[in-house]
């Protein structure tokens, strides 16, 4: 933690109008930009200019009549929208969320590897497995698998996908026209992988991209989660809030993915923040109460009872949260009892605890000046918490520019951030290094394999 | 087709370095061209420039060491390109194949609905199923599923997919920002289909694109295909020798139609050909022989072995065309028995015949001069063959500018062919009506719905 050129990564989530639910009532915000491509270059094109690591898109595969009729629901597949925002920027990564549960390994790393080369090497994936019932019923199940077997898939999904990747060698290409010689395809691998969940004979129809794979991320925090991101992730985003939570789990990821033989540093560790900035501290707070007026508490309950797959409409709003029966609670495990702890610390009712939800979702809300956020980031960042942040503003059209116009030029004065991308991949925004290859003669690098064989549960 | 306003539909058929399987080692093509974005914004602005109907992009899910050894392979996955070039192009429809093989219909409904959405509504799917082993090996199969298993899967699939796409009614969005209402809930539909091969609740999670659906394109041949394009088919791609033969697929595609009560102008017919275009006809065949020198036989013949899911390697080139068992041949069947045809009604050894089908891989190829060209494609237009193209540059770097800049002016100087777009849409392109909605009140056309409902195998 000594190294006097570490510096912060910031990664901005993008919830397109804003992550507070209300958002897209608000003022400023234009509701028809949820599908208007200009918009997300615009919004693109500014995070670029401020040298941010990333961008990046949640996802969730169902909706409801009901949650569409509160909430600004249905904008683009992530892919298809990062392929397109992939040729009208030129360095920023570009982090799709897609889910293990419910797609195919030689569907998804084929579309990850053609936009990573389509972007240069800007290529993320987000790796998350479905938790929801309403998903599982868009994709020919009644109920969603539990969770120790959604994990047993996304481990087995990572293999396969990972053998794809592997599955052109970085100089497999040759295209020697006088030999009519297109690839040697001595670098070109049939694997046939036959596991629990997947036959897959490979190779990938599409080369290796640029960063040999794209950079894997991961959000799980419970303790399949926490296994399965020491194994595989190299970047973390997290929901933590207090530094004293976030400093263990900081801790506790840097020594599981010791245990696997993995350099700390090549696990990067981005809690979620968000900022509600204001010139002043009553600024600030006047533009979070907006928020909260418009806030529409029916909705909030519906959306917590999806998040948690325990349904809480009918409960009264302002009694305290209702016992959640553990054994039915199959949704994001970790969330929820991060969710439960935060109503039980703070004594909430649920009235309450939806407003602080509504706006953050269970990770941290600061509201105050550039100074104030930058302070709380530059504490964790300095002090074992954090690698840098996920940014999570609360409104895109105003919130976005206040955390980039403000915080940003902030964090560069004190030196804790970028003020000129180093690298041209997302790898190496994030300091990571090029991956090895299983499939070579000579790897480059075998930690990510040695590691996946000796993952534990 | 007395219609004096009748003009023809051009569809490029974007095989990157060219249709010809040795177009890579041409003089004039650069093969890193293959995975380089601006190429393809370079070919789409003048595909448009030229008023094209749409760009296609074909598919397969395999290949093997031994193919990326001879042949170009491993462009972008197409949904992935399109999404790029929908954002940097304005008018020409954009069409990509996906497999109900091999997709799951949610994912699939969404990411064309997005496309639709990001293109202002030029999306367009060319419906496939999956016809070989080898594909079948990178989806968990040891074989791939029979031929008419294949369409009954594919049946379902596009029951569900279309419902998904009605699931939002065109006016479903409100966007009240000051009631908090943001869909009106009564238009946004869960369906709970529940089949042979899928179970999917609905709604799809994006709202109704602006064209409803996708445009819906189809190139089955077989009696499975044929009576799946009739009923689901809106534009069809089809590979037909001779002029006999592609009147005869035109009327029975129409009467099939016809029979399922849609209108015939609403299922239009594109043979494919395969222009190698000179100043003269001289000129033309050195293109075409340049092409057949560069060609390599031992990759021909596995292609084409890969093709008919029948192992012709090994089979001596100057003899005949082995005979096909007919129950081994597990592939694209109508192609298979187009290529048998051909082989024996010209009487062509087997080295004769892949020179033949280096090119047009059974489409037709048309070698000669602007004017001829286009009086071929006349003569199949006025009397019953076509409604238009679907155009397979041997070379594209030079075949495409040979077709757009001498066969384009020349269809256009005879009134066959657009001289400006006159609709937005890739349906308004090819002449056809914003679909109806099955879950509307009133629907505005159950014309589809209807069919689907009658169809019959």
């Amino acid at each position: 933690m000594g190294n006097a050129h570490r510096q912060l990564h910031l990664n901005l989530f993008v919830s397109p109008l804003g992550h507070h639910e209300a958002a897209w009532r608000h003022p400023q915000t234009n509701p028809e930009h949820l599908l208007d491509f200009a918009f997300y270059q615009r919004l693109a094109a500014k995070a670029e200019a401020a040298k941010l690591d990333s961008l990046f898109f949640a996802d969730r595969l169902a909706t409801t009549p009901n949650a569409a009729r509160y909430g600004a629901i249905g904008g683009y597949e992530p892919l298809t929208l990062l392929s397109a925002l992939a040729v009208v920027t030129k360095r920023i990564g570009l982090i799709a969320t897609l889910s293990t549960s419910f797609n195919e390994p030689f569907n998804l790393a084929r579309r990850f590897a053609s936009l990573d080369h389509l972007s240069g090497g800007r290529a993320g994936w987000n790796i998350i497995t479905s938790g929801t019932d309403a998903e599982a019923q868009n994709f020919n199940y009644e109920q969603i698998p539990e969770h120790a077997a959604r994990y047993e898939r996304a481990r087995e999904f990572l293999e396969v996908t990972t053998k794809l990747w592997d599955s052109w060698e970085d100089d497999a290409l040759v295209r020697d026209k006088e030999a009519g010689i297109y690839a040697d395809s001595a670098k070109v691998h049939e694997f046939h992988h036959k596991g629990e969940h997947f036959a897959v004979k490979g190779p990938l129809n599409i080369s290796r991209g640029p960063q040999g794979r794209p950079l894997l991320v991961q959000a799980g925090s419970s303790q399949n989660g926490r296994q399965f991101a020491a194994a595989y992730a190299e970047a973390i985003f997290t929901a933590q809030q207090t530094f004293e939570e976030a400093e263990s789990f900081y801790r506790d990821m840097k020594q599981r993915a010791v245990q696997l033989q993995r350099l700390p540093e090549h696990v990067v560790i981005l809690p979620g923040i968000c900022p509600i900035i204001g010139r002043t501290e009553a600024e600030a707070r006047e533009k979070e109460a907006k928020l909260v007026e418009l806030s529409n508490p029916a909705y909030s309950l519906m959306m917590l009872s999806n998040r948690i797959g325990f349904d809480l409409t009918g409960c009264p709003l302002d009694g305290p949260l209702p016992q959640l029966p553990e054994q039915e609670v199959r949704g994001h495990q970790s969330r929820t009892h991060l969710i439960v702890e935060l109503a039980q610390r703070e004594n909430l009712t649920l009235r309450q605890l939806l407003q602080r939800l509504a706006g953050g979702r269970g990770h941290q809300t600061i509201t105050g000046t550039p100074q104030q956020i930058a302070d709380v980031m530059e504490h964790w960042f300095k002090n074992g918490a954090a690698d840098g942040f996920n940014i999570m503003p609360q409104l895109m059209n105003g919130g976005l520019e206040d955390f980039l116009d403000l915080v940003v030029p902030e964090l560069q004065r004190r030196g804790l951030f970028r003020t000129e991308y180093t690298g041209t991949t997302l790898r190496e925004h994030y300091g990571l290094p090029h991956p090895g290859n299983r499939f070579a003669a000579q790897p480059a690098s075998a930690e990510l394999y040695e590691t996946n064989r000796r993952a534990i549960r």
